[in-house]
């Protein structure tokens, strides 16, 4: 590790000969490999992106020049050559983010981990740079995945439109994102890979260039004079040309040399040019190249030359769904899946296998998930969207437009939902019970346990005219939380005992209930007689819980997501709609984003774990109860 | 009218000669002139569909096949050709929607009014039809201008992966949306269309069509061949193509012949096909074709033969933000403006005339708008993008992981925010005082008046690490509302009076403080004193509201906006953490999709009326002190 430990920054990379500069690749390789094994993290992705990112920091001048990243997770190798090379706490408390961190390093920009916003931001920042005639330079770089994603095409149609504000996408292209990238834009990009003119045109695009003097934008015309000549030897680069984009490519994205020709030819031009790169995902590491699944795209810990978990996982929430999807697929032929380039994750591949023809990856395309599973529903199937809960938001306007306008039966299932953790930010599942609250007819069930999620998704696909979402954590799903009773479609997880007026009810909302549970008997220690009730479906709010809640001095509620208009906000409405007017409070993640650390530390941190909660309602109970004593002392004062 | 009023369904078209259907043609557009001059609606783009919309009813067999429009304020021709001819209470309460309506026909499926859903739907609908085997077609009509949104892109990537899924995409190709369109894929559309080869190409491929035996995909190879054979007479087809689409056109949209002709082919492909058709919006009517402005896009009531308006407005809202806008221009060259296809409704022409370097039409493309912003922030501008309401919604994930995340001063200026009225269920922009109250760090400010519009713009302009919103309605600004005095960031209203505990303290959102201060003189008349404050800030809670409030008794909200989550929960939350447990009622709109009808008509139906809150507040008062008398008693009793 001789020359990458003596990189300290971009500039450090200059003075290195092609053969340092191989080595170094060697190194940084041998890095990842070794480290991400210990730690977990995103290996596939970072292995496919060495030379390249070297190139861009010898080419462009970061942090002047804006080096932007799409999804983060390819942004390793960018850290490693921007003094970040303490890797042994990534993605843990007070590490390393996963992700592009601008508290971490002024070369860092975009810390978003959802898919296909780099185009746009390079668009602004370039725009910024006209008006404010900088003269520096922006270079984005995105996978051919993300360019499925809707706002990857308005951006490119926007940066297409000025054809002399200087921008430089580089399309890291290697056949899948998550998965293999469907539809039509990956067929065109499989024909600009698999001409049989490609290693022809590479060499004779090289040789016209060599004899050109370097003059930028005549020089690319040349290029690109040339390539218009040898159109009947190469694929045709139509879409982007006819967007009115250069392009120049392919180019192959481990060769140094022709990276760096390129990337300084693009720099150069002053206008918007795609440099279109094949790149092997998992490059020079065995275990991920031969493994068909994709799975060293995010990894646990493994072990670093087979490849081998460490540790293996019981059963998780995703694997349940999974399974009864199956079942559900079984006995329905109406039922279909949707997923948004994440079949596996999602665990909807099992469903794939056993109904091929009834399960429909739609790329990294939130929104026509959404507005196809409308049309599949009036088209009279019920279709099944099994996405990440942070994911949703791209697809709001579409659920709330046409799945709940329409009063269509599409079911939302959203995977990862509250804190997950390590991956920082821009991942945590902690808006969806909020910003569906007011999507009107929408009905919204958090189980609690394996068992529960298999009942209430069969509830969510048996009603058909109205949005369902199913929500739950990520990971390991807990032993099964048995319920006392049943009121109204509420379970009751712990009775009060036989309290003429207990004190508290503790609403539980979806994986919190062992929680709950806890937070009761702690309660119950100091004499506070608590209910608690898992709604399990929260929106809307059971029409018993205001009754019950009646009967209660204090109700709390418990909630996996942002305090802002969530499910406690909604109990607190329907109280005050019942003129139940009961003190209430409620917990959840408060309106801030989170750092990366592990969930149990998030929660420890926003004070979600019973101590925390118990030592709160027990100050608010003995408030109540001097509020009483004052009142009745002023009553009888009167 | 003798053809027009003799139609009741797409199956009386059938018989028509090709001379009847001209005359139809005239008569649909004569009575659409008369008629939208009468009511207001949708004038332009409906003239520009008359014969494409005839076409699309004699080559498809509706409602089997599913005929769909983008932006469904292009239906009125289908309106009157599936027996829809009473036009006379257009938009109006009980009268015919501005957008297909499933409740009117059934001839009708998408009622979501905004832009490039149409595709995603088809694909829905293209794949249940597969599953089911039903052997129907679909066929989508969407505007140049609604290609520019993502989820057009994300559709057509779709579509165009299965090769052999019948579905028939038509490109209703006028130049402009609302405006212009803007983009590179709007200059590719321009070369299709001028190209000088056009009229050659498509005298050429009819004869070739009519030399060909009429048997489907062979045919429309041959069409295909013909063309590729022309290549250098017409311009490349390349982008649609190389994506896998095939391609037929351009058609000239008025030639109900070659419209039939080139339908009736991609009807029977086979697979996905889009047919390119040249319309004119305004046809027919010379008002609106001599207008570069597209002032007939949407109409008010005007005289049909000069085109003008039959009565003025006075000021509104859009107008004194366009002239605040050109203000602060003037003041700061780091303001620049967005605009989603839509530079004239939200009054940004001005500032575009002024500085036309500073301000940007990025398409329909909102989320793009949004990333793109947080790009021109962290490139050290300050945007402005001004955005009806309705449509922020399509940006929410960017806005939260763009701009909040990222803590980027971008304004977001929602104009037609609350009830909007006639346009029905998703123009409301009723969803953003709700959805971005989970969004860390926004700050939003519902100004009341013109004069407090003009200081929050600027106060949100100076705010340069957060993302601010400043929301109001649709129409006409009402007069100044004064304020009595400031507390915190507040102002109020009005006083309840030298009374030690007044009963109410009445918060009102916006636009709505002269009703509210309607409420607070019927409540003074009941004998209950009442404060009234406009907390202008309605994100995050003015710090001084909670104890503001616990000096009364009872806390009123008012806004103008979803009550699911709205700011009647953030006010209350903010009492809960405060410990302010004084009873709260939260007026808003109810929790589902509201039918078109005038916005007075709207507020009265949903209780959005000073004498129904007042009415309301006075039995919740009068309950209050009931209880008090009944707690009064039994602590006398124990």
């Amino acid at each position: 590790m001789a020359l990458l430990t003596a990189i300290t920054g971009p500039r450090d990379l200059d003075g290195l000969s092609p053969e340092q500069l191989e080595q170094l690749a060697g190194e940084v390789r041998e890095f990842l490999v070794d480290s991400v094994a210990k730690t977990g993290g995103h290996l596939g992705p970072n292995l496919g992106v060495v030379e390249l990112t070297i190139a861009l920091h010898r080419v462009f001048e970061s942090p002047r020049d804006k080096v932007l990243f799409d999804t983060g997770h390819q942004s390793y190798v960018h850290k490693l050559l921007t003094g970040r090379q303490d890797f042994s706490r990534l993605r843990a408390k007070g590490g390393l983010s996963g992700y592009p961190s601008r508290a971490e390093s002024e070369h860092d920009v975009i810390e978003n981990s959802h898919a296909s916003t780099v185009l746009g931001w390079a668009d602004g920042i370039a725009k910024a740079n006209e008006v404010r005639r900088t003269g520096d330079h922006v270079v984005a770089v995105i996978g051919d995945g993300a360019l499925t994603g809707g706002m990857a095409w308005e951006a490119l149609n926007n940066i297409a439109a000025a054809k002399d504000r200087p921008l430089v996408i580089v399309v890291n292209d290697n056949e899948r994102s998550y998965a293999p990238t469907i539809g039509g834009l990956a067929d065109h990009l499989a024909t600009l890979r698999t001409t049989d003119g490609y290693e022809r045109f590479l060499a004779r695009g090289k040789e016209v260039l060599n004899r050109t003097p370097m003059v930028g934008k005549p020089l690319y015309e040349t290029l690109h004079g040339a390539k218009k000549g040898l159109k009947d030897l190469v694929a045709p680069q139509g879409m982007f040309e006819d967007l009115g984009l250069k392009y120049v490519g392919p180019i192959d994205g481990h060769d140094l040399e022709a990276l760096e020709f390129a990337l300084q030819r693009a720099k150069r031009f002053g206008g918007p040019v795609i440099v279109h790169c094949i790149t092997e995902k998992g490059r020079g590491y065995q275990p991920a190249l031969e493994d068909e699944a994709d799975r060293f795209h995010g990894i646990g810990v493994i072990h670093p030359d087979t490849g081998l978990p460490v540790k293996s996982s019981g059963a998780d929430w995703t694997s349940v769904f999974g399974e009864e999807m199956v079942e559900l697929g079984r006995e329905r032929e109406d039922v279909v899946a949707l997923t948004a380039a994440m079949m596996r994750p999602t665990g909807l591949h099992k469903f794939a296998e056993k109904f091929p023809d009834r399960v429909y990856d739609v790329g990294i395309a939130e929104q026509h998930a959404a507005t196809s599973a409308a049309g599949l529903a009036t088209g009279g199937l019920h279709p099944v969207f099994a996405v990440y809960a942070t994911f949703l938001n791209r697809a709001f306007d579409q659920v709330l437009m046409d799945v709940a306008l329409h009063r269509c039966g599409v079911t939302f299932v959203l995977d990862r939902a509250g804190v997950t953790g390590s991956d920082g930010a821009s991942h945590n599942g902690m808006w969806d019970m909020s910003v569906l609250q007011c999507v009107p007819g929408l009905r919204l069930a958090a189980p609690r346990d394996a068992d529960q999620l298999r009942a209430q998704l069969r509830e969510a696909v048996a009603v058909d005219d109205a949005p369902t979402v199913v929500r739950y954590s990520k990971g390991a799903v807990g032993p099964a939380v048995p319920a006392v009773r049943r009121i109204g479609g509420m379970d009751v997880l712990r009775e009060a005992g036989d309290d003429d007026r207990p004190d508290v009810l503790l609403v539980s909302v979806g994986a919190l209930a062992p929680m709950c549970l806890d937070v009761a008997q702690l309660l119950e220690k100091q004499g506070i007689s608590t209910t608690v009730v898992d709604p399990r479906w929260v929106k809307p709010v059971d029409p018993e819980l205001p009754s019950l809640a009646g009967i209660h001095r204090v109700v709390v509620t418990v909630e996996d997501n942002s305090r802002a208009g969530g499910v406690g906000s909604a109990v607190a409405q329907a109280l005050r709609d019942a003129e139940v007017d009961v003190p209430l409070r409620d917990f959840g993640i408060p309106p801030r984003f989170l750092d990366h650390a592990s969930r149990g530390e998030v929660l420890g941190e926003i004070g979600l774990t019973a101590p925390d909660i118990a030592r709160q309602v027990t100050g608010l109970v003995a408030r109540l109860d001097g509020q009483l004593e004052t009142a009745a002392a002023e009553v009888a004062h009167d």
